[in-house]
């Protein structure tokens, strides 16, 4: 049996993300790698609904109260989707984790980088991801990419400096953990980027 | 202007929180007090949402995912409701709060007290409610009072040694800050209940 893997993407929207999950499962496949694919926040049921709150609700949601819901959703896929995947020897690819929180509401809303760190803790239950893929992408150039798109979310509205900061927050975390996430250059081409990925994957995976 | 108290009110289902409830709403009418009523999970907007979650979702909830819900709920509840009636001199009446995240999922479901109690404290930026009155009555009373109810919802459910932990942790939770928590005997009738109530409230609220 294949060993399981824990991998997540991270990156601003407009980073390019979705496109890159398409390939890494036809890389999967290709490789007969057992899979299985997730999302923070909101995989399927109680996630779901979590995910229609934020990033949808129209009304007023106070900082902490965002924070503590995309725990909830993280406790939850951990514990529901992704750790039963792993044990079974599936690879799990998770769209946005742990670091999308310090990312977000630490470093661009200014909440406490080490009270979320502790929490992430909590609502993982000290499960790390095995590789993340960080999507570095020049905020101007994210933008343009997610203005392109008719409805933006709750998230992908807000303007540039929170974007910039997010990007900030992003590199900073990398540059603490460069074992575990590999920055991928997402300025460039589709088949530039995949590249880079397909590289990385071939390096960290080693497919039979 | 009067000072605004923060008030909570827990207890079993089955405690008879709600007719009392509509007592001491009518004892502010009568004496003139501003307040506001509020409930965790779930006042209103995304409070509500989170209430329709956590009583209603029939797939699997996690433990932890129920406990960042409740605590997304409750620093909504803070920081939207609560804070700002206390500021503007309002008696805020509480339907459960951080004790109940205490009594059922620390003691009930087994989850780190300590833990919670951290957590609580995040969720609620340090504020602890003026006095809390607990409802507490024998296990089998509520039972039997929640046991009438047409429909029950997903903590009602629980059987008779999930509720017997809920009321040993809130009696012990009463038991470290009595000068905060005042036990109310919730075995009696309504009338007893209420002139317990009513003989706190005159001596905690002090009318003019």
């Amino acid at each position: 049996m294949t060993k399981g893997l824990f991998i997540t993407l991270e990156g601003a929207d407009g980073s390019g993300k979705t496109t890159q999950m398409e390939r890494i499962i036809e890389y999967f496949q290709k490789n007969n790698l057992p899979y299985l694919v997730t999302k923070e926040p909101g995989g399927v049921g109680v996630g779901e609904k979590i995910r229609e709150i934020l990033l949808n609700h129209k009304g007023p949601v106070s900082s902490r109260c965002e924070m503590f819901l995309y725990l909830a959703d993280r406790a939850q896929n951990i514990d529901v989707i992704v750790q039963p995947a792993i044990a079974e020897g599936k690879m799990v690819l998770c769209d946005r984790h742990a670091d999308s929180t310090v990312a977000y509401q630490g470093y661009a809303r200014g909440l406490d980088v080490e009270q979320i760190n502790m929490l992430n803790n909590i609502a993982t239950a000290g499960r790390k991801p095995d590789l993340t893929l960080l999507f570095d992408v020049e905020t101007s150039v994210a933008m343009q990419r997610v203005g392109n798109r008719a409805e933006k979310d709750r998230l992908e509205s807000e303007g540039a400096v929170f974007h910039a900061k997010v990007r900030q927050g992003y590199l900073a975390i990398a540059q603490k953990e460069p074992e575990r996430i590999k920055i991928v250059d997402a300025n460039l081409s589709v088949e530039e980027v995949w590249t880079q990925v397909k590289r990385i994957l071939d390096s960290e995976i080693n497919p039979l």
